[in-house]
């Protein structure tokens, strides 16, 4: 399996929408086991996301669906800046779902 | 939703041990949403969880669970320290999931 943990900062008052287009293909890319989508609780503008894939490749082909590649491009504008950036090695665990 | 994404370091040589222990009790807690433990591709001792709840009191909650508890302890001796803990507040994605 392959994992991100990562981090990044929203244009002041834009992490609501921010958050919207980040959530709106989630359940329709292939080979992706689990992506959460999270508020910092103590940064207004800060967003964190877990993700969990079969594999590197599946990773990157997501980057390519329509339907990603066009809310990326809408997310951008609203996105000030990254900070961490973890790839991990998932092992296992509970809420590791291929899609139906 | 409460979130917690956290890293530790194994005793050297433990972490398949650690991995192990960690990951016997991830489809039986109540109010769990997704538990997914990684290793560090970058660190042969290194460990990243990533865990989604429906409250914090969910979460703390588990910590009394005596078959967590006794995970706890059986995974205390091989754990050589503790890095990054951040409180999030996951807000939707896929694979969050309550047990059946």
């Amino acid at each position: 399996m392959f994992g991100l943990i990562g981090n990044m900062k929203a244009v002041a008052g834009q992490r609501e929408a921010l958050l919207a287009i980040l959530m709106e293909n989630v359940g329709g890319m292939p080979g992706c086991l689990s992506y959460v989508v999270a508020e910092d609780p103590r940064d207004p503008d800060g967003v964190w996301i877990s993700e969990a894939w079969d594999s590197a490749d599946s990773h990157k082909a997501s980057l390519s669906i329509p339907a990603v590649r066009d809310a990326v491009e809408r997310a951008r504008p609203l996105i000030a800046g990254f900070g961490q950036y973890i790839e991990t090695r998932p092992v296992g665990g509970h809420g590791l779902k291929a899609r139906a």
